[in-house]
């Protein structure tokens, strides 16, 4: 596939969406566990541009998501710091997912110092998060 | 709006819709009216987008669609031939939709052709744009 840096910006800002779940999660000693995900559906039989993407970005999985649809999802921590945020960071999105991504990009940023495994940092993300699924 | 070329084939890969209806009609000697339509629907918060698409293809319209979104639409038979359909083959769409664009572009070559102004001709344009239905 010949896929191409501002072709994915337009898709994602199509199709993408950009989420962080808190879920409450007895073994974290803060008593939640933060779990950031960027995804992409689509209907199955376009797959081939879900695989597109994991090529691309040499991360994440494509996974059936509900009925006939598909998922391409980048969960882990590393991959989306070193990866997913700064594709986006260098190539904007230009519709309002863009400040969905700005906010999922300052969880991020908590998570790399640690801040998701104190009380504090738990409250300041559960706060960003909802305001992350109230723009997309 | 910094719009290219290949966001816009991404944007239109997720939210673009080519779709042809084929209307009874009083008027028209054979009976029926057809009326292909290019169009990407947005969320109202996302309408500089359609804006930006209006101004990179200088034609078309943008419009309220159901609640709370919006709509870019281009309708006219010149402009869809000569702006909108040389612009997806010279950067083709990657998703499944390229077949229905496919099948758009053979119905509006027809139109050119005034097929549509024939029984026999809205026979064939009504069967082909059942299919676009299907794929989209």
């Amino acid at each position: 596939m010949n896929i191409n840096p501002d072709w994915i910006t337009g898709f994602v800002d199509g199709e993408g969406c950009f989420h962080v779940g808190v879920n409450p999660h007895n073994e974290m000693s803060v008593g939640f566990q933060v779990l950031p995900e960027f995804t992409v559906v689509q209907h199955k039989r376009d797959i081939q541009l879900l695989y597109g993407l994991k090529e691309y970005f040499k991360c994440g999985v494509v996974r059936s998501n509900h009925g006939d649809r598909m998922a391409y999802r980048v969960r882990g921590i590393e991959h989306l710091l070193q990866i997913i945020i700064p594709f986006f960071v260098n190539h904007p999105l230009k519709s309002k997912k863009r400040i969905a991504f700005e906010k999922f990009k300052t969880i991020l940023m908590m998570i790399s110092r640690k801040e998701h495994l104190k009380a504090s940092g738990v409250e300041e993300i559960k706060s960003i998060a909802k305001q992350i699924n109230i723009i997309q």
